[in-house]
């Protein structure tokens, strides 16, 4: 049994394969976590969001954390946590590209986010800009 | 497709049926996510952890909460999110009652965790007493 921190190469890995996370914020003083779909540019993250309290919230904090998992069973489960803070993707044509880069990773948007397109109400962009990432791991 | 607030049942039904949750608190003022494993009484939810950052955490605060899911694929999930008030379990008796309830539910700790039991450290046990819970879902 190997208990271990995850190093560089394998918390990138991770962040590149998987597609969802569980953003967390601080909402009235509160902890907040919701699943979120997710994508990783070698740098920063990047997510789409309806307006609500998680990016009420992260305006006012300007801070948010992603966790990401693969858990295969109770002893074989990696887990990276990164910090960022919050900058929302108001340029045009660099929104158009994280969402087009969004969508390739997760092909559809939630229906939530669908339906509103519907009517053209686009979806926020936001980039956690990383500052601090760790990874921990087991495996036999 | 609807889009609709899970009621008591439904949030009732997840929170039973799942085992695996994101445990999110404010840590040195970030927002601080890591998966655990979980049992819900149908009133409270009890976690047990080792020693460490999220423990300090929620030990100073007060307050933790607990986003648990099921994700069937983009237009099929749900999401139940629930605050507390950190409680930890020191009573002997309802601490081993609590352990039962928890292991088996989830069979085994994890491996971090046995290991030091090998070594006849205990870990923490503690509870979440739910104070609001909100859920979420989706579904054709």
């Amino acid at each position: 049994m190997r208990i271990e921190a995850l190093d560089d190469v394998e918390t990138t890995r991770i962040l590149r394969e998987q597609s969802i996370g569980r953003l967390g914020c601080i909402a009235d003083s509160e902890p907040y976590v919701v699943p979120v779909n997710f994508y990783f540019d070698g740098r920063d993250i990047f997510i789409h969001s309806l307006p609500g309290r998680k990016i009420e919230a992260l305006r006012k904090t300007g801070k948010g954390c992603l966790q990401v998992d693969e858990i295969r069973d109770t002893f074989n489960w990696r887990s990276v946590l990164l910090f960022g803070n919050y900058e929302e993707i108001v340029d045009e044509r660099i929104r158009h590209e994280s969402m087009k880069e969004i969508f390739a990773k997760t092909p559809s948007m939630t229906p939530v986010e669908s339906a509103l397109m519907d009517r053209s109400q686009l979806p926020i962009v936001f980039c956690l800009r990383i500052y601090r990432v760790t990874g921990i791991g087991e495996s036999w």
